[in-house]
């Protein structure tokens, strides 16, 4: 079974062309629209994702995704990605399992270490320390989901002794996942804890990615680890239109005006349009511009190397239309993600 | 415009008599099924109360809160009681706000310092400190919430310099309560900072109380702040039948199982059933027993010696079923609000 689903980050920046602008009410009125339209369709996950800066409506993520739970009925909600590091296991933890059990048992977290530095001084962590804080509160999310009494001598933040941490999931357990890089390290520490990846490489780091992953399986499995606790997700960037060459077209000023403001920061130069489209032709790549035709064969393409079991569409970038969003939504539920059941299904029943 | 509301913990304690137990999942359940009556039937209020152990459902409040929300139109939804004190005053505004955006400005939040520990335990705060830290925390929420960029030189917390707390809540503010005992400071601080008020008050302290509420409404007028920012609500703890003594009959084992084990915890002897019926018949009291008719007289009385806006119920003690709990919003609704609402309007029109 092969998953596809969405993930946002409730985008609120100006339009690159028109300069409109969304406030964060119809940002998040939009996306839980979003959520309960990709329900409606059958995609199997919506993620949220957190950020604490006015070009972006989520913060809260657990609470965003409550409301959508309540117009849902069959699809995973989780995060695509909540800061772990500058985050409390234990209130994560409890956030979370109260999703999983309004949602009977839909809920996910995904944990990361982020990307920008606002949570780091709003929360006061020293981004010098984001390594060693990580480290040690996914051990301590994932001792919390082992047992219901948790003794964990934490030093970023205080120690748990013989304590209840509560509600429990709704399962046997919460599904966490670690958003990780390509480091050998995160991919064993996901396999000996049980926690999926979910993961993107550039594309010229695709067969890097290939052997982290066949190996992660193999150690998890070893483990003794069951399949649903050793699943691995891809992120794409992607916009989704009727006709490949308008996609790209449209999708351009889009995607230059937010890879120009993340290399700015890096004292790197913005992306041309040829790079851009470059970059997008590559089937290895995950920036996915097209239509249903071109995003399937780049999905087959990226399934058969990787066998991911989840490909997962940042959609909402730098104010691109609600109804642009909508005819994705449409077209990876109708279109893309029919032909790789399809494809995955014969490609499992031939093995 | 007198408002009537309900609270909850999402008790899942065992049955005093038959030692029934619902589960974490149908105690969530039918506590967002009763948020959705009680907004159907038009009542004004639905709180929830943060407890950490596996005798209450609800420890993440902004989630159940959240899922409420999409399946209500115009009740406000908030908390009774949050403990500030081990909780972190950006993150709370921060999903608060986030509440409010998702509900169009029907959002509150309540705080306290607690009354179970389980709190302090698990997020590290040593109880003694309780006092000076829900002092530095309540100063710091109601500064995030009077503007955007905020500088704060906490101690509880990492000090914030110059940072954004992100979104905003809907409107101009974010509705803030003060769950407070009858202290004057808490009074006066509520009344300098433009926060409402939750409290109550053992009969024996009823003039006390409207002593306080008089001098609190005057210094937050004086201050500049509106009325809207200088709200009362008094908490009751209830059980409302069709018929007084059938109520007083069959609440009692609930009442006893609870307020037992509360006292225990203190030293102090369980309560006996003439305390009370004692207790239950005097108009000043918090326990209000009883059919409409008797809740009527009860809130007309404490509604003319208080002048508060707002009355809040607790139904949902010691495993009370649901379906007693439901003819209890319903009544309220139905009969005891409709009838406060009148008497309401017509000393508003004498005055």
């Amino acid at each position: 079974m092969f998953e596809i689903g969405i993930f946002s980050f409730g985008d609120t920046y100006p339009h690159p062309l028109t300069g409109a602008r969304q406030s964060a009410h119809e940002s998040l009125r939009d996306l839980i629209d979003r959520i309960e339209l990709a329900d409606r369709l059958g995609l199997d996950f919506y993620g949220v994702g957190e950020h604490h800066r006015p070009d972006f409506s989520v913060s809260a993520c657990s609470t965003v995704l409550a409301a959508a739970a309540s117009r849902t009925k069959t699809i995973k909600l989780g995060t695509a990605t909540i800061v772990l590091t500058t985050d409390d296991p234990v209130r994560l933890y409890e956030q979370f399992a109260t999703l999983d059990q309004i949602s009977a048992g839909r809920a996910e977290i995904g944990l990361g270490s982020g990307v920008f530095l606002e949570s780091y001084d709003l929360f006061g962590v020293d981004y010098e320390d984001r390594k060693w804080i990580y480290d040690e509160k996914i051990e301590l999310i994932a001792a919390i989901d082992t047992s219901e009494k948790i003794t964990f001598g934490s030093k970023s933040r205080p120690p748990l002794d013989d304590l209840i941490v509560w509600p429990r999931a709704y399962g046997e357990h919460l599904s966490i996942w670690q958003t990780t890089g390509l480091t050998e390290q995160s991919f064993e520490r996901a396999a000996r804890l049980g926690l999926s990846v979910q993961t993107g490489a550039p594309a010229a780091e695709f067969d890097r990615l290939a052997g982290l992953v066949a190996t992660y399986r193999n150690k998890g499995a070893e483990r003794g680890w069951k399949p649903e606790r050793l699943k691995v997700a891809l992120s794409a960037h992607a916009y989704i239109g009727d006709d490949r060459r308008k996609a790209l077209d449209t999708f351009f000023p889009h995607y230059q005006a937010y890879v120009s403001n993340m290399r700015l920061n890096r004292g790197k130069p913005a992306p041309t349009r040829e790079q851009f489209e470059e970059t997008a032709a590559d089937l290895n790549s995950n920036i996915i511009v097209g239509d249903a035709e071109h995003v399937i064969a780049k999905l087959a393409h990226q399934r058969a190397r990787i066998g991911h079991d989840r490909h997962i569409f940042q959609i909402d970038w730098r104010a691109v239309p609600q109804a642009d969003q909508v005819r994705a939504i449409e077209t990876l539920a109708n279109e893309v993600a029919p032909a790789l059941r399809k494809q995955t299904t014969a490609t499992e029943a031939a093995a």
